[in-house]
């Protein structure tokens, strides 16, 4: 018997009643009992992402609301900036790369924030651009940018503000519409707490109108078709009806909580990552700017990050993530987001000492959990 | 109470295996345990597909993988033959435009099947056609195209033939390599028994060798990516795990009773359909090439066929869907597709009766029910 525990960032866990509902038998999407469950999906979306804007739904894992949010609003030449920190920001730019896009990439150290004043700089150099695309949270490095700032300093351009909030919608604060963020992405396998399958994207006035006159090609992705049907509770092609009837029971349960509430627990569950890694002697890859999203946790030299998540996974049942690209073998991801809470946590750095200890790193056991516990209690 | 049947040509009922599959606790997609599942998936939609090529499979419905037929294997600018023969048809057509692909549209009468030597001689015509988009059935008007005379055709040209199977595949005859096919496109809420949200496309070599040339921009739904990633048993971007590690079970089902099996039971409930059609008095919409994925019935003009549907779903609990663009009132549709047996298609007949008895229809009780009976025993 093992019984698991999964804390990675994206898929997450699924609560049971959503997961029930998938059981449930199927219903045919062109019937008014689906434009009902469809209506309330939008409208705890719309909540969710504390937005007034339309609030369109992909049958697609989050890359395919990426690549909408270039194909729908610019033309080919067009130039974008584009901030890389990590392997989510540069996803962004090789969508610009593919679509004949220009983009003006703003390097970021990975585990670092960008800079809202280098985005500043950039458009001030670039008076032709015509969006910014960055990341709320950087799944990759843990990293929560400050969306806000950035909003501020693109809101007093032409250019448009495009957020991929994949990762961090309902685990960090994002005001869409209160941040003046035009085009915000998110998916369905983090906060939102259902399988992968499904990709938000909700869209400003200002970004809907660029769609009249942006030449670059789309079909499935495209957002007057989307827009079209969503006015009427539908969806252009076969939505995947399992999937939303799942997430009509995933937003009850976090209008039930409230978002304020919601986001409290995830800062809740991150601090107590943070403040056990502390105690471990582990350093945090973004001190600076941690996300409450999923937390990234820097290994000594003598610790194989791979084996370790390994080991946790497949010894113990314990699910986290290890290092992308750069950073594989070098750190864990312990993400708090979704249908967690501080027992899950208390879970995971429990398990990640014993193995850690076996591992040879030097502590005494309990220290990593005692802090957490300092924190909740 | 009222329980439901469900005779759509997508959704389709999902066998309760495979619904609570997806109400198993979610797990991690970049895990071996998560590889070796896609694999079998994989092997057992090659079963179907009746294909040693690589089968892709995409988190999008239907649409989007047939946006990937075009945008990775042409140009823009290039000729592509498109047979326009209902809604699906022009979908095609539509993608084209605008994706900048000049179509060569062959338009058939609905309610007809193409004619393999127009294709023959729209390939005379257009020496630089590049592609020949056709539907095996064509959901809007239950025709089947004779995909085999047209691979035929096809084949011996430069140009490659794409197939939307999505309506068909499972539930009609397609050998995609003993007829010729280079990309075959399916979808998961047909004959394949689970819900939407999947989309599968089986690709030749010749049509890989294509996307090394072909310059329409993509990223979400890029064959190489596909390509690399498959080779690992994996995907580019995050997979619909639940609906996958549902798959699996249908995929079970059907290899249990064997394609041949599925294929057959597939044709005894379309016979029983027409036989009942006719005995009461009705004609079919494509009497020279019917699927047995799902027959198109007009209807007589005394006869309103958005109520008739309406009034069997809503006051019966049966559900068959109604006539699409042009057809709307003037048909129903009732599909044989899927997690349908004999009693299943009894039961859509009897209510069809009992429906058409009240709004005026001259026919004795009992008279469409004998003669699917007659079919069945």
């Amino acid at each position: 018997m093992q019984k698991r525990y999964l804390l990675t960032p994206g898929p997450t866990p699924v609560p049971t009643e959503a997961l029930l509902a998938m059981a449930k038998p199927i219903i045919h999407h062109r019937t008014s009992e689906f434009r009902a469950i469809l209506k309330e999906a939008v409208e705890g979306l719309r909540y969710v992402f504390q937005t007034k804007n339309d609030v369109f739904v992909f049958a697609s894992s989050g890359t395919g609301a990426m690549e909408s949010s270039i194909t729908n609003i610019l033309s080919p030449g067009d130039k974008a900036i584009v901030v890389r920190g990590g392997k989510f920001g540069e996803r962004f730019s090789e969508i610009c790369d593919a679509y004949g896009v220009v983009p003006v990439n703003i390097d970021v150290e990975w585990g670092k924030a960008v800079d809202p004043s280098a985005i500043k700089k950039a458009l001030d150099d670039n008076k032709d651009v015509k969006a910014v695309y960055t990341t709320l949270c950087e799944t990759s490095t843990g990293v929560v940018n400050d969306i806000k700032a950035i909003g501020d300093v693109v809101s007093k351009t032409e250019a448009v503000l495009v957020v991929d909030a994949i990762s961090g919608l309902g685990s960090v604060e994002l005001k869409s519409d209160g941040w003046k963020v035009d085009i915000v992405i998110g998916g369905s396998q983090k906060g939102l707490m259902i399988p992968p399958g499904l990709a938000f994207v909700s869209v400003s006035q200002k970004a809907l109108k660029l769609a009249d006159t942006a030449k670059l090609p789309r079909y499935y992705f495209c957002y007057k078709a989307a827009k079209k049907s969503a006015d009427k509770d539908d969806t252009p092609w076969t939505p995947a009806v399992s999937l939303i009837i799942a997430l009509v029971e995933s937003l009850k349960i976090i209008r039930d909580d409230s978002l304020e509430g919601v986001l409290a627990r995830h800062k809740r569950m991150a601090d107590a990552v943070k403040a056990a890694a502390s105690a471990l002697g582990l350093e945090l890859l973004a001190p600076d700017a941690p996300s409450d999203a999923v937390t990234a946790i820097r290994l000594p030299d003598n610790i194989d990050g791979v084996a370790l998540v390994k080991t946790m996974r497949d010894t113990y049942g314990v699910s986290v993530a290890g290092g992308q690209a750069k950073l594989k073998g070098k750190i864990i991801r312990v993400a708090t987001m979704g249908f967690m809470t501080q027992w899950d946590v208390i879970v995971a750095i429990s398990c990640l000492e014993i193995v850690l200890k076996q591992m040879g790193h030097k502590f005494e056991l309990g220290t990593g959990v005692k802090a957490a516990e300092e924190v909740f209690a």
